[in-house]
């Protein structure tokens, strides 16, 4: 795909958060914009445990791309998997289609699963970052449930009804408060044989406390909510092994056939195109204006990059710090082609952070202001009602919640996908080391 | 799993319209009722071409069978494969469940799709039966556009954007007529370089006219409606190959990336199991009361059964022949527990038949009247918006009709399904013989 005569040509790989912002950006400025992904769709990720628990449809959470940006008439949307760049020639390598050259190229390609050089742990693991993950934690939590009311062996039943989350950031803490609310009250009158009430779950998180992006009394706050619903939180405990039996996490081992992954993030192979410097999980260490050092015309954005911030530590990974560094990119960029060579460092805002516990209860911090349980909840309920305009018309997205409040999501607990959760699991990429979990989530990105 | 002593137990194969009809007449009888299904929900097939379009979720037409079934506390619904039967001994053998006892068993295990001796089609043609392939069809939907808007040979991008339907009875007209509303006007606006208006949408059936159950008049209407959507209708055209490039139909070639397959079934294996009689479909033959010919505790319901109807023509495999079977059953044995050793032959009554072209036409048959257009469709979608109440509220499936109908399905346009539809279709069972797609589609179950 040759660029057109006078027109720049922009390529954006990558629909999530931060290319969507740059595509939005850009448009009007004169240049062609070409955005690349490899589904056909944008994710609102902060919300997939949702739709892994049944109580919201991926329609509500997700839009195709195509759609959110149909009025931008200098945007071609293309689905496709990239699978290198030529920064010398100045070309983006896109399987099945061919070379698109670009005049000005910025890679928001994100992050994939991270299993901490332990890749056959996704035999048995389930993660969640795509809208299939969702649909695999789904039917193997409900699938778990139909399997032990088949079963006579009483250690199998156990094994069966225990589920294991590693990984004590947000969505880790919000799928273990979702899974207990789901053996609790979802579930409890529907079987003859097993009590579905006295499911155990068990949440690890290696470092010494949960939500370690969030302030200290709100981690003790999630662990006490968390404890209400009957959820056992162990901090301070790695996770040493996983086969299809057991799990060993901080010395102990856990007899359980359901293993749940949130545990880290490996950023996909910006760096590695570019041959740029990277740092230790895989992101693109930038300039000040996101560019790739020494080429000017090369930008990398969100997950993918590696910013330092003003205290030398690197921004978190959240869906804030990628819309908004694509706006600045976008922005950058059409001042470009108006000839304007200079730009201010990017600057991250963070706006507020928050996490759910269960169906009633969550964390907020906005400034100074912290707020928990269900003032929390009821904020956190608004604001992602507001954020979520776009996928699909707000009146659906709040039937089915009020309806998934009201009836603990009794409506959506359909086993479909025949794929086994460890196929699905396995197309999650090569590992390296911890990265964003422990983060909390943004408010506004 | 041993009977109870004292209570007789009733052995329920299959959670389709036959097998929770007799569940539901079977409560209260003093019976154990033990209903096993390969899956865990109940599925309102006639509506699964709106899943595969988009219009529905596959909440709004699917339930779990342990939640329609939640106040049956003398039922225990167990989800697993049966692999047989051995009557002598009165057993179920379940996939890894083990062997269960019976005193009473009704098989209704329905109706698999049929390659009519051409299983290696499974490998290029999509099916439409179970909630899996709804979304194996739509991603393969979604997926042909997308592929089109990124490939330049013309030939390629031609191929890509014929969609071939096989089969003239109402899950093939229906598919088809949604199909040209999804590239007519859902997608019409979507993309830059192709113009999915421009997409070919072809029905073959192998007989002289669509919709052969219905009467000639209304087959006359649904030919006419599809062709106002664009639809290319061609009758006494069998298909005689299909592989990856191209579909081969009444002797004519046509390019093709994308064949959907509604021509026939097969009954699953309850007549093999019982080592009974089989018509050519497959289905086994049984007596008026829907006995196995010589086992009085056996009973067939639904599609898995040849039933002469009053002309001696087998009744036609529709969810309200099952429905009625099974209601007859379930009180024909509740009838046996009180003493009751006679029964009156089972008679089915036909309340009605209608199918739908494109989101406002519809042909209705119930009696005398025969009804087609906008008054069809609106008669159509208030009978189906009364029949799905159970699986969620109707507020919901209204919201999402209205959303649909408003903006051509806007919502629910996400490829996510990264299992090839050839991975899927290859699921399907051995072939034989036509059965019953030439059928209409019941009213009322």
């Amino acid at each position: 795909m040759q660029a057109d005569h006078g027109r720049p040509r922009v390529v954006i790989v990558g629909a999530g958060f931060g290319g969507l912002a740059a595509a939005r950006a850009l448009t009007g400025s004169g240049a062609e914009i070409v955005l690349i992904d490899r589904t056909n769709h944008h994710l609102f990720q902060p919300l997939l445990y949702q739709v892994a628990t049944a109580a919201l449809a991926p329609s509500d959470i997700a839009g195709p791309v195509r759609s959110l940006l149909r009025r931008q008439k200098d945007t071609t949307v293309l689905m496709g998997e990239v699978t290198g760049v030529d920064p010398a020639r100045r070309v983006v390598n896109v399987s099945d289609v061919g070379a698109i050259d670009y005049d000005t190229l910025i890679l928001a390609t994100g992050a994939a699963n991270s299993w901490f050089g332990h890749d056959e742990w996704a035999r048995y693991a389930t993660v969640l970052k795509s809208l299939d993950d969702a649909a695999a934690v789904h039917d193997r939590l409900l699938s778990a449930f139909e399997l032990a009311e088949s079963r006579s062996d009483p250690e199998e039943v156990a094994a069966l009804l225990t589920f294991v989350v590693s990984g004590g950031g947000p969505t880790g803490v919000e799928l273990a408060g979702a899974i207990a609310e789901l053996a609790r009250f979802t579930l409890a009158r529907d079987f003859r044989r097993i009590r579905p009430g006295g499911a155990r779950v068990i949440l690890c998180e290696a470092g010494p406390r949960l939500l370690a992006g969030f302030p200290t009394s709100l981690s003790g706050y999630a662990e006490h909510a968390l404890g209400t619903l009957g959820v056992e939180v162990r901090v301070g405990a790695r996770v040493e092994h996983i086969d299809g039996d057991s799990v060993t996490a901080g010395g102990e081992t856990i007899a359980t056939r359901n293993v749940f992954w949130c545990a880290g993030t490996q950023a996909r192979p910006a760096a590695s195109w570019l041959e740029a410097d990277a740092a230790r999980n895989g992101a693109a260490k930038v300039l000040p204006d996101c560019s790739a050092p020494g080429r000017p015309e090369v930008f990398v954005i969100g997950d993918a990059a590696h910013f330092a911030g003003r205290d030398g530590q690197p921004l978190p990974g959240l869906a804030a710090v990628a819309s908004q560094q694509g706006t600045y990119e976008g922005e950058l960029i059409a001042r470009r082609l108006r000839g304007i060579q200079t730009a201010k460092p990017f600057r991250y805002r963070d706006r507020g952070t928050l996490a759910t516990i269960g169906r009633s209860r969550a964390v907020v911090v906005v400034g100074r202001v912290r707020l928990t349980g269900t003032v929390a909840w009821l904020f956190w309920s608004l604001v992602h009602l507001f954020l979520l305009a776009g996928f699909r018309n707000r009146l659906v997205v709040y039937v089915n919640w009020s309806w998934a409040w009201f009836t603990y999501g009794r409506g959506a607990r359909l086993i479909t996908g025949l794929t086994s959760p460890a196929a699905r699991a396995g197309k999650t990429e090569t590992a390296a080391t911890h990265h964003d979990e422990s983060q909390p989530r943004q408010l506004v990105p």
